[in-house]
């Protein structure tokens, strides 16, 4: 994986300096909690792609429940209960499922609890399996009391229970130690898989809350973990230059008073769109918060918005362009490789007469390439990843290395990255209106 | 279709008296245009709902080329050439595509170029599409130049001509009269709509652009048509408590004016997330714009966001409460109705005691008001959009009342709605960077 932070973005060498020694310390604490191990703080996430433990729970409840059978995995689950395993499985495999009518087992999401969606995925199932072993449940919910999560998986129960009977062997429960989910799994010998307490949702997709649907799938989580663990070195570095979580966690905080408020994740490959939803929850909770750390109130947050390339240039681009000066661009793309015929004269080709003798992977690369001179040309801030494909281990890599970034960024705009105190305003709420 | 626009927007009646007194004249320059008729303004596009002439020539060539054999329609487009089609078949049959695998006709969008997707696709097809008859394309492109997309039609034709034999009879060609593409077609004998030239790509829905795919896919593009002439008249209103684009227009502008500088619109029926890229479009080039209408350097914009409930309120849900004052929401839901059980104490059900006795309809719409109170609670403004239903009427209603809306608040803000001059910025460098 590589990174462009310093070209285009703005931000000066001594701006760099002054934001790695704010963060030193950190650095060290969260370097000592890798050392430590376990996940007695909330930093601990680090030590899941190390964890061993984790990797044969979840490899033998596979040996368990996985066989060549397996049609359908359906995940129940939101926010940081899905999005995670969405953002990993789209790009490697959801983006084309419903062209890749063949190719099984399917992940399927199933967040809230709209019904025409719920519906027509109870529909689908009744008729396409046709025995236990062909679908898995998985109920993720860390606090075991999601409304939209317990609903749905009570509604997929007693749906499927009407034509495969008890069905307690092909659901596979992920939650906090000790929730009342894990008890009530526990007393209908239902299989559980633990989250480590400290670990938030939206830092877990490499907990069993991502492995085990995404290893159902057939994705090597080995390699996701792998990767994750290749990048955390570099993102433990003192060195800018080394540590890319440093440096766009510094360039975002940085850029973020002198008013650059939203950051767009620009992705230049569409199956990434999910992998930008998991990272718009990322950074919209983490330093979305009303409070600093001393409980002054102080309304911070950078709002993440995620782009498509190159369809948002004929959509958003024109904003992002002309418009007003308030984003800072983080641009990711993977290489566009694999054999294609170039064009040549033929019935519509000669329409455009740039197309000549290229191919469409030439093509996308230029437009890339040209989205970026335009940003600079008109001085507008940006970063640059480039994936060398799009793999379980380069997805692994990036979901560590934002998850570090944002560990970072928190501190420097002195917030805690580990709560999200204002959900409760919605859920309070609602409570009441059903009351 | 209801609205609300006052109760929780914080915009005091003279800024809305303002606003009208600003819109006055132009607004009687848009009946203008409706009395006049034809397309030789650009808000000429109001014309389009009520044209008998585009609604014959649409329905005389799908007589002609759609049948009962009709499996797929491939919509080749980007942008304005497809996000509007994609926002009403993604509502009423696109969500759930990947589920109802034995509905007929799909309608599948290729608008970038980026290859895994096309091969996908191509597999699909190729695999699926037996005869001629079985697939139509729709090659929508304005200027009959966008790179993309004819790309992706040289590929789709040379591709499918060597399963199908010659396929000129089963494109149909969507661009403006006298484009480059049109003359290609007429030489190929490749049937042609046109789009008045006037109409911008982005108000362009209810043209050919939209009604010809969204037909051949079954949608009853009369009704859809009835939807938009109907709110078309309220929005010619100058009541602020009738016409509710003008409501909205004021409001945003008003609100930008205080630093409201990011419009999320949060749809609390996840069926609708197409609609809000559609409106992402509408908004983001519309009034995001580098120069005012004297060509001074204003870089004037709002960011247009999408959310979806109740998905988002475990993802930036903590942001939008805790965060920034720069938001103005615009709620969208559709009354969560239909045939539901209700939950009793089942295996998972009594982990949450809120959903005992109530049905998922029940507790969504508890969300939905919950989500609003939480708002009211933090003094963030929001306006309300209240569907019947989920149907062609009401999506051709929500679709014009967009477009008057964005033309009244480009008007307010000074910027044209109707050009995007900085979009040559990425074409000019990608074909600098071709050669």
């Amino acid at each position: 994986m590589q990174f462009n932070f310093k070209d285009s973005i703005g931000v000066r060498d001594n701006v760099f300096r002054e934001g790695r020694e704010i963060l030193a310390p950190y650095i060290a604490y969260v370097q000592k909690t890798i050392d430590d191990g376990g996940y007695d703080k909330e930093e601990g996430f680090a030590n899941l792609p190390g964890d061993e433990v984790l990797l044969t729970a979840v490899q033998t409840l596979i040996a368990e429940k996985v066989t060549g059978k397996l049609v359908y995995v359906v995940v129940l689950g939101i926010g940081g209960s899905n999005l995670g395993t969405k953002a990993v499985y789209d790009a490697l495999h959801g983006f084309v499922d419903a062209l890749e009518l063949k190719r099984f087992p399917k992940l399927l999401f199933l967040d809230t609890i709209d019904a025409r969606y719920r519906n027509a995925l109870m529909i689908l199932l009744k008729e396409r399996v046709t025995s236990p072993e062909e679908i898995l449940i998985c109920l993720v919910s860390k606090s075991g009391g999601t409304a939209e999560t317990i609903a749905n998986a009570e509604y997929v129960r007693v749906e499927l229970e009407q034509n495969l009977g008890d069905m307690s062997d092909r659901f596979v429960v992920i939650t906090d130690p000790n929730s009342p989910l894990q008890k009530k799994a526990d007393e209908h010998a239902i299989a559980v898989l633990t989250v480590p307490e400290k670990v938030n949702g939206r830092f877990a997709v490499l907990s069993a809350v991502g492995l085990f649907p995404l290893a159902a799938a057939g994705i090597d989580i080995r390699a996701m973990r792998e990767g994750a663990l290749a990048i955390q070195k570099t993102c433990l570095s003192l060195s800018v230059e080394e540590n890319p979580a440093l440096a766009s966690a510094i360039a975002l905080w940085a850029l973020h008073k002198e008013g650059y408020t939203i950051h767009d994740t620009f992705f230049f490959n569409p199956c990434l769109e999910s992998l930008g939803k998991w990272y718009r929850q990322l950074m919209g909770e983490s330093v979305g918060k009303e409070n600093d750390l001393h409980g002054q109130v102080i309304h911070m947050g950078i709002t993440p918005t995620v782009s498509i390339g190159s369809n948002d240039l004929h959509s958003v681009g024109q904003l992002y362009i002309g418009g007003p000066k308030d984003k800072v661009t983080t641009f990711v793309v993977a290489e566009h490789t694999g054999p294609e015929r170039t064009f040549e004269e033929g019935l519509f080709a000669g329409l455009v007469p740039e197309l000549r003798g290229k191919t469409p992977n030439t093509i996308i690369t230029a437009m890339f390439e040209g989205t970026k001179a335009a940003y600079k040309n008109h001085a507008l801030p940006f970063m640059e990843v480039v994936f060398p494909d799009i793999s379980a281990h380069s997805l692994g890599s990036f979901l560590q290395y934002k998850m570090f970034e944002m560990m970072y960024l928190a501190k420097l705009l002195n917030v805690d990255a580990f709560d999200q105190p204002n959900v409760e305003a919605f859920k309070t709420e609602t409570k009441r209106i059903l009351k």
